[in-house]
Parts: structure tokens; sequence; C-alpha cells
């Protein structure tokens, strides 16, 4: 069995795999170092919620309830922590326009039987003290959590090693098909690797892959997001939850970890692979930080950074079976990539192990995330 | 003959003093990595010209005139380029008020007899077509130059070693004294290096030097700056000469660099020893260069630094005699470090070579700077 990409969504799925009694190898020159390392991390489907995507709404609230187990067992089979938090989220709206749009995502959370909780200005600041007095009220969600994802990538490495898994760290150059079927992966140390089992998990650079029919290659596009790590010194207050706000029309998310730090994102640039990092990118990041939490200024910029997230059609991932027979897919996941990675990992596990047990009506379920919905012959289980 | 110090000034005075027969030993655990290192390198006296500042802008004007010889003889001695550029100035109004301000600027630098021309918004924008439509006007400051600090420091020590100059990488703990006159140095790798004669060119650590009676101690404060250097794609348009600016009241500058670099600064903050880069500073001045330069949001942000400028109680450098026979000072220079390089070395070997042959009127248009003008015994020579 191969997995091809080392990012959390290909180290989840190897981990699951091996536990299952798979023999797995996992290839990727450079694991745990691509969209997953400038992630921020948070666990949140409620305010990640959007009209229209109820159905990926669903698998992230199964997967933000799968998280905490998904945690305790990574942390106890790697011996090493992964930073699961469930301080909650606030959401801020910074001026009364953007009081209207965090007024209409509650009515929406609300419809759908979110947890989700309007409350005046006055008490986010008693709250959260930082918050700038000029704030127009919030929502309080304390079901939205977060995750350190570079602890949550070296965990699963960890794990993978634990259980067994060979990690190769050649690139794949191309995917061997044989009768039609997967047969396993040339590298760019001109090795064959073969197996009859196969996921692309490469994110956004499984739209590129080679050696596959062009129906099966999954669409996905690199998303530019630049993200920033501020740092307040020891001796100032700092927030005690995820703050995420709509400043100006514009969200922003600022995840404090407990090291000190803060991940503040981040934006979202269709600019093919570019990931140069922006004046602009981080001015607006900056500005937008410091509107709602004004101490940010004495922070230290401690680190700028950005990732290309796995993009898809229609914002949903691709985690299932592909055209080519033996070759599962799990890409395509945005901003969700963290969030999905137990579900995600759940599915293509239960997929590519014998003596699946998953009922039709689970399968029919995630059929909104097939990947042959792109190739043509979409299949409904 | 010891220099303490192997930034800028401690360089060209290491320099000169060795070109003038000297025996030299420059020590510094980290040469050219101090402010030098973090400055913009503008030969600017006019756009720099401040009310009650005259006796300096004297200074300036000599040193910015023997700079061009000066870049050509490092040039020549050390076989490195040094980036002299003369392509002038444009300070720039951002908002009406900036404009009076700008006004008020000229006439000072027209009664003072000093090169700048008044140039309407439209004009500004025919030289440098990336401005800000919205500028109010600006001035054209054509002997306002500029000079590569990086490249400097290096060409002058690889000047001082082709001169002999030998490089001593310890640190020095304490200046020694044998009847109240300069003996030489204890360094912290426990040695003594004797010497009848130093020069103090150690920045703003100068003011924390052990071994000297306190009032011989030059009272230079650590004057923190934060700087960035923004990267333009080869396909976009940029400056053709550095652009000063009020935004808003604030200034802020924009360096272009022969490589594609931009050197946009610079904060002037008072709070000790600390080089944190702080949010608050890289925001400030994104703002501002953005304002002028609205292309810039597409610059890469490659680079954010804090250097440490050696800040003086009346602003004007110190350079010449101490109170401690046979020890020279050469700091102090706050924001003038690169500007003043060529005349503070020349006075400095002026000083302690033999056979001076300034007359006493030269050092008495000196006397501003003398340090011994706070240690209760100042000497009009």
């Amino acid at each position: 069995m191969l997995v091809l990409g080392g990012g959390i969504i290909g180290l989840a799925s190897a981990w699951r795999l091996a536990q299952a009694g798979a023999s797995v190898t996992m290839l990727d020159p450079s694991p745990a170092s691509g969209a997953s390392n400038v992630a921020a991390g948070m666990i949140a489907p409620v305010t990640e919620a959007h009209y229209g995507e109820e159905a990926l709404l669903g698998l992230n609230l199964q997967s933000a309830t799968a998280w905490p187990g998904f945690a305790r067992e990574l942390e106890e089979a790697a011996g090493l922590p992964v930073g699961y938090d469930s301080s909650g989220t606030l959401a801020i709206a910074f001026d009364p326009s953007d009081k209207a749009a965090l007024d209409e995502l509650h009515r929406f959370q609300d419809k759908l039987g979110l947890e989700s909780e309007p409350i005046p200005a006055v008490r986010c600041r008693q709250m959260e003290p930082t918050l700038a007095p000029s704030i127009r009220g919030g929502l309080n969600v304390p079901f939205d959590h977060q995750v350190d994802p570079r602890l949550v990538t070296q965990a699963l490495l960890a794990a993978c090693r634990a259980r067994g898994v060979v990690v190769n760290s050649a690139a794949v150059t191309e995917i061997l098909l044989s009768k039609g079927g997967f047969a396993g992966v040339r590298t760019d140390a001109g090795e064959r690797v073969v197996a009859g089992q196969g996921v692309l998990a490469t994110g956004w650079q499984a739209g590129r892959v080679q050696g596959l029919p062009a129906s099966a290659v999954p669409p996905v596009r690199p998303v530019k997001g630049q993200i920033l790590r501020l740092r307040l010194p020891a001796s100032l207050p700092r927030p005690s939850r995820t703050i995420r706000a709509v400043v100006r029309g514009q969200s922003v998310y600022l995840v404090p970890r407990p090291g000190g730090d803060i991940v503040c994102g981040a934006t979202a640039e269709e600019l093919g692979t570019d990931t140069t990092v922006t004046a602009g990118a981080v001015y607006s990041l900056l500005r937008d930080a410091q509107a709602v939490l004004p101490i940010l200024s004495e922070a230290e910029l401690a680190e700028t950074a950005a990732g290309l997230r796995p993009g898809s059609p229609d914002n949903a991932p691709m985690i299932g079976p592909s055209i080519v027979d033996g070759l599962a897919i799990a890409t395509g996941h945005y901003r969700h990539g963290i969030l999905l990675a137990p579900v995600t990992a759940a599915m293509i596990a239960e997929l590519l192990s014998e003596g699946s047990s998953s009922s039709g009506s689970e399968w029919a379920r995630w059929a909104a995330f097939d990947p042959r919905r792109f190739s043509g012959e979409v299949t409904q289980a």
C-alpha cells in the first residue's frame, strides 16, 4: 500500500491504514512541510459554516467531533503532544456593517442548530480584555477549538513509524498503471515502487500528477495563504481563546498558542504556485489584527509564511475511490485540511482495508465528496 | 594604535589611520554587523536639514561632498563596489498638511542656500510614475544621494586588511589606563592589548564602556530603528531614485538598490537595547510606504531588521579627543553614521597622526562635535 504525500492527510491516512493491518509505504521528499506546516489549526466547523455548503458542514462536524478522541489516541501512540485546545472561539464584529454580517452568520448557525451565542461588546471585552474598545459585539462559539498542526504532523510521523510505516523520501514523478489499475509509482530516484493500492494525498500537487488518465486527475489548484506568527512579550496580557473577526468586511483570525505565539491569518490568493510573502498581505493582516487586538502592535513579528492549499472546483474535498482501480484520492481539503484529517483518514482506511464495515448508507452520505464526481462517471453507492 | 569597534566609523577610521602610516589593530567580535548593517545609506544632508542643527548641517555637507571621492578611492583600494548612486532624491507630500510641512522645509533649505526645487504633483509623477495619484507635490533634491552600507563595510574591511590593519575578533571588556592616559584594552579572551593610542568607535555601546572615568564616557544611548527590505518582481516598474515622504505627519523613506530591493525605514524608538522587530513598526512602515508607492503591495517582504543607533544628548556626534590622553572618540552619529563616515575618519586620522596639518581654525569649526563638551571641561581649540 502506497500513500503519496506526507502532509496531515497523507500521514493520518497512512497511520490509520497501518493500524488496520496494511503494509504501508509513504512517499514524500519532505513530510510535514507543506500547507499543513503553515495552517493555523482551527477545528472550527461552526464559524466556518457557509451557505450552500451544508454537506461539507456535516463532514466538518463529524470530524470536529472525532478530533478529541483522535488527539488523545495520537498522543498516546506517538508519546508526543498535539496541542488540542478546547478554549473555544469568539467571533468579533469590528464596525456596524461587520456586526450585520455576524448577525447573519448567527441566524444561519442557529437554523442549523449550531451552538453560537450573540453577546454584546461589553461582555466580549469581559471575556477577552485585550479586545479593542470600539468593537461592536460578537458570537461566543464554545465548540470551535484548535490544535497545533506542527505538533500533529510530528506526532503522526512518530505514530506512523511506530506502526511500521516506511517513509520514503523520494518524490513521485509518475503513477504506474497496469491493465488500467494502480500498479505503483516511479520516483525521482529512478526507482519503481510496486503496489496494488495507493492513496493520492499530495495536496495541490495532486492536480499535476503524471501517469493517470486526464479524467482521473483530481482538479485541485493551489490557493495561496499567507500567515503571520506574532509573539507577545511574556509581561503583556494575551487572548485566552481563538479570536475571529470581520474587520471592514475582511476576515481575520488570531489563534493563541500556549507558548505565547499568536497565529494570524490568512489570505486566499489565486496566484499559481507563488509562495512569496508580500508587503500587501502582511500589511492587511497586521492592520486587521491590530484593529481587533491593539496590543499586538507590541508583539514581535516572529514569522511570516505562505502555503498552498488544495482548492477544489466546488470547495468540497475529494475523498474516496478514483476511476482507477486500487487508487484512492484524498485531497481538495482547501481550508479544512487540519479539521478534516480524522474523518478523511477513517474514510480512506475503511475504503482500502479488507473487511470494510461501513454501511452503504454511510458512503451515500459521503457521495458529495466522491472524487469521481469530476471524472464524468459519478457512482452513487 | 587600537580602534575599538568595526562598524562603518571604526572601519573608516582604521583605514585612514593605516593609510597615514599607523600600525592599527581593530577590535570587534563581529565587524560590519551593527547599525551599519541595518542602515539605508542615504547621503542626504539637504533632506535631513533640521532647524537648530546648522553646525551639524555644515559637517553633513562637508562629508556629503567628500563621499564621491571617498567611494572611488575605497572601491579602488578594496577592488569592491560600494554602490554610490547619484540619482538624487524626491521628497513627497502625501496630504495637504504634509505639503505645508514640506513647504516649510523648502523655505529652510532655501535660506541656507541648499539645492531643493518645489515641483507640482504632476511633475513628481512624470519623474516617478509609480507614485500614488493622490500625492500633493514634492521637492526635487538632486544632490541627496545614496550608498549601500553593506557594500561599504565589506569594502572597508578589505581595504583595511590590504593596508595591514589587524582585525582582532575579541570583545573589549575594559579600557586600561596608565597615569590617566590610554594604555590599551582587556578583552573577553582574557588578553591585554597594549597601545598608547585608541579610538572608541563602538556606537551605542561606547556609552557602557568600562575602565574610563565617568566624565570621559560618551553619553550615547541606543535608539532603535526598524527597517524593511521590499523586493519588487523584475516585471514591475520601480522608482529610479530615493523617495522620501511625509505621510500624515510621519516620515518614511524608500531607497531603491540596483538589485531590485527597496529599503524602507525607519522607526526611532527609545527602548534600550531591544532589537525585536514588532508588528506595530512593520505595519506603520508598510502603511506609509504603500500610501506613497502603491505598487509596493506586490513586493516581497524580503527582510525585516532592527538596529541600534548611537544617539547623543544634542543630536550631534562626538568626534575628537576625550579627556583621557591618547583616547579619541568617534560615536554619537545617530542617523548620520553612513553620511559622516568620510569626514569622521579624516578628523580622527588628523587628530591621531603625527605631523597634523589641520589649522586651528578647522578644529574651531569642529568644536561643536568635541566629545569633551559632555565632560565638564570643554576645550575650545
